[in-house]
């Protein structure tokens, strides 16, 4: 039986302590033991890896404090706008959407592409239209109200600024959750999932839905979801980079993703971390800015954290 | 100086020999030589590889025999949603558009993004939007309408199948036309521009306006520009593996763009070939199926092929 286990993060950010209340760091992590244990649990009972990462991030996604599914932020046109993906590292199938609206749980969706498409990556009304025969949760736009968001997006409105969730400071482009996981099969699975940027434009698509930036997996190496400045972990293609430092450089996943995230990623101008486990159960949540919410669990250890 | 040099593609497939007349040859063959002069001859006068690539693309673009711009493929509403994406190896620099319509050359279009977007991927309205300022080419749907690619959709029409351009088998899909070159200054840059497939439905995004999927550059190792079956394009993340076979495994273009092309798409059942062309001029231009569109030029010698 491999060494299962499930690493999650909520996004990366200036999380600023000073800013932080005792209340609302122990909701933070309390939905992020949540969503850990609900995949653990799963992992536990023998479950994999896919069912387990799909789980935890729904679990996000259902939280109003994370940026994805009921607490994605507004764009520029008060709109939530949803993109999520997921990979099964044991035969490197991939499901995606991007700028979906509506949808209760993108990485739902994600992973039925993933089950019953040719296609990787659907967008828009399209990738509504291919989910019409099957029956998920729709959600209207009451539901996605959230009046933190809503004020955050009134200061940006038609301004050509946008802002990342966990961020104090415009132009800069957090919030993502996602999960990471190794099952008793020896499997590895990775899914994210975003709202996106408050007040992005122009049909914007950032790393989540993008196979090899934001999400990937592979059994011969490792599963990474990443979080942070999407453009950046698009140009530095941030989760394939990871899998090819262990594969063609025979690193370890904890000096791979360090080398991506404090090196690699930091030198491109990018802030952000992952999340992510190899074949063995080793789990690396490495960030390169203040904090990044994030929690993991194993056999042998569990975590909830926030701060370095 | 550098050892400047161009390479380019107009898709690859089951281009079958016994289908192919001598005036569809010629046709085709001059095509591409004449895209391969025109950004040859912007290096030759100390264009950068940014330009170069942008003409010869352009050029592709604008011949209806390839499946990019003006010879787009009909998608499953009768309509045309072209994708592209460009790399500037020097800076990591890249931008992309997927899913736009009416633009004449998307290739140009992606290139605004990557000059004057702090975006990376803007998609359908959002990117016409985003272009509205920049005086672009726009067309109407007579433009791109074309007998031949016409057929080729009403016979698909209605049904679950789709068709990459080059292949007379169903759920087959190649079709992109691309570029990669290295500049006198010795900077690398990609571009890919594609129709997408025949009767594509549900907004798909196939790998053509994917960063590391179907294009990449960096100076440190290569440029690369991909073609074939863009799901396993994007599942093998190909472009940027190539780079990463160079870099952490010190593999030369050719033996790295061979074994991710003959070797690991082939294992993950995709078709496709790729031009690549390294820092130090060395021109790659492996395939695994029948034929590949595809011409280069150096300083050294020039070609222009379609078969093995």
């Amino acid at each position: 039986m491999y060494n299962y286990g499930i690493a999650i993060h909520g996004g990366a950010g200036t999380i600023s302590k000073s800013l932080m209340s005792e209340e609302k760091e122990i909701a933070y992590k309390s939905a992020l033991q949540e969503a850990r244990d609900i995949g653990y649990e799963m992992l536990e009972k023998g479950g994999s890896a896919i069912e387990a990462v799909t789980l935890a991030v729904s679990s996000l996604e259902d939280c109003p404090l994370f940026n994805a599914g009921k607490g994605a932020v507004f764009n520029a046109e008060g709109e939530h706008e949803l993109d999520a993906s997921i990979m099964n590292g044991k035969n490197l199938e991939a499901g995606a959407v991007a700028a979906v609206q509506g949808v209760r749980n993108p990485i739902q969706l994600a992973q039925l592409v993933l089950n019953h498409s040719d296609h990787i990556l659907l967008m828009g009304e399209g990738a509504l239209k291919f989910a019409s025969p099957f029956k998920i949760a729709m959600e209207d736009a009451d539901y996605f109200h959230n009046e933190h968001r809503f004020n955050q997006w009134q200061k940006m409105k038609g301004s050509d600024d946008f802002q990342l969730d966990h961020s104090d400071k415009p132009k800069q482009y957090l919030g993502t959750v996602g999960a990471v996981a190794l099952d008793v099969h020896g499997d590895l699975a990775a899914a994210t999932s975003t709202g996106g940027m408050t007040n992005k434009k122009f049909g914007r698509i950032g790393d989540s839905p993008i196979i090899g930036a934001g999400t990937y997996a592979n059994n011969n190496t490792c599963a990474i979801s990443c979080t942070g400045s999407g453009e950046f972990l698009m140009k530095g293609v941030t989760a394939y980079d990871i899998s090819c430092m262990m594969e063609y450089a025979g690193m370890s996943l904890i000096d791979a993703s360090n080398q991506s995230i404090n090196k690699r990623l930091l030198d491109l101008g990018g802030d952000g971390g992952i999340v992510g486990i190899d074949r063995a159960g080793n789990i690396a949540m490495p960030f390169n800015c203040e904090g990044m919410y994030r929690a993991s669990r194993n056999q042998q250890e569990a975590c909830v954290l926030i701060y370095k």
